[in-house]
């Protein structure tokens, strides 16, 4: 038996985070791919799209490459051909219809690997984060799943996150404010990631970060952040001694009697 | 067909740390067990035994609640009849040997549920942390996979943790160092934890302390933490507040051109 193609085993183990705020979005996304802890690569799992004045468009992907490529070239192909059988999210009247197309093109994507005979299940499976805004309407964050479904972020729940989510996730659940400046919510992204690239091989750098301002209708700050950042390193070694002084400045524990067993 | 009892499908999803230091051992567990988010109990996850003056041991249990209590009651039978054809972990003569007897028991319990017909796989499954001294040696901790082999902590990986790990790993990681006090152990454990309880539900309150001291041979400090501990609440509050300090104590990320993608 044939072992699998490499694209079919490579997966974005990945880490991705998108932030809906007050004056726009902020999206992070790492570029670590591997098929094996012995075949690691480095593949860009953000793409965006801006058609100036009408709307603009950031996609981030994590699980199967092969799939996540194959989504991606799809609604590049769309979009260049416009007017064919199947409309690009260029064409689509709201965020919520370019959430309903992306969906589809993922589920087309994956079930169509499905049914060449390999078992499906996790295999092709990928989960998207797409944020984006069209004019005349608010910008919008979605989290859409294999099987083509989606959620929206809201204020209850103002940031989604894919991938290796866990490490990462305290520092975002006490210090992410809906309010605070792009700066400070991509310094906040990173500390975030450092966390997880210190724990989890399978997610590492270079990041890449956009920015999508309310109303701009194009394109934002956009960057990408590699291991000789010199702020990405201040960032990492300080954040360990910033750690240490917090969890000093909290009362002592008393090993009262109160509480034995 | 009948649907699996009860005692069968509860899961501890559970966190529990054990952290070898200089001065002896700190071990922290969960309570909450889970058969579906429906269907929550507490159970103690941590099982002390000492013979004073001659050994003193800790065993902590992540995975099938079944799996577990069945393990723990094992040991106990064995303890309380010795001399019959088991031997008991009180008369193995080293930490090592008493590893040996728990991993066998563990699979000795995972086995005879797997060979009732169920798939084994993970339904049955458990992870054990265990640590102790025995007179003459050195305190160690171990980490025992439901397979029954295990390994030891070290001064390169200082502890061990099972079951939802990712959540309360970076703060570890950060500023755990093997020569804090007994007190400063058990505070950045209480930080550790609550950042799980704050993220996952299956991870609860009360949480259980047990403090090993070296050469002491007998048990040390232990105690419940409830919910309405007053120091826990102090941290759980505090802890945020302290790591927004922490954050903006750090420089600034300015969105300069030189990144610019």
């Amino acid at each position: 038996m044939a072992l699998p193609e490499h694209g079919s085993r490579e997966r974005e183990m990945t880490y991705c985070v998108g932030l809906k705020m007050a004056r726009g979005m902020v999206f992070m996304s790492d570029t670590r791919t591997n098929a094996g802890v012995d075949n690691i690569s480095t593949f860009r799992k953000m793409a965006s799209w801006e058609q100036p004045g009408e709307r603009v468009i950031t996609l981030m992907t994590a699980g199967n490459l092969a799939t996540t490529q194959s989504v991606v070239s799809l609604l590049e192909e769309r979009m260049k051909a416009p007017g064919e059988r199947s409309p690009s999210v260029f064409e689509a009247p709201s965020m919520f219809q370019v959430a309903r197309m992306v969906g589809a093109t993922l589920r087309e994507v994956i079930q169509s690997n499905a049914n060449t005979g390999a078992r499906a299940d996790s295999t092709f499976n990928a989960t998207l984060l797409l944020g984006g805004q069209v004019k005349g309407s608010a910008p919008r964050l979605f989290m859409i799943y294999p099987e083509g479904n989606f959620i929206e972020a809201s204020d209850d729940t103002p940031f989604f996150q894919i991938g290796e989510t866990k490490y990462g996730r305290p520092i975002l659940v006490r210090a992410f404010d809906p309010e605070m400046s792009f700066e400070d919510a991509i310094k906040l992204l990173l500390v975030s990631f450092d966390s997880t690239i210190k724990a989890n091989l399978s997610v590492d750098l270079p990041l890449d970060v956009q920015v999508i301002e309310t109303d701009a209708l194009r394109l934002g700050y956009a960057a990408r952040i590699t291991a000789d950042d010199s702020y990405f390193q201040t960032i990492s070694s300080g954040w360990g001694e910033a750690l240490k002084m917090a969890f000093d400045s909290l009362p002592k524990f008393r090993m009262d009697d109160s509480r034995e067993t």
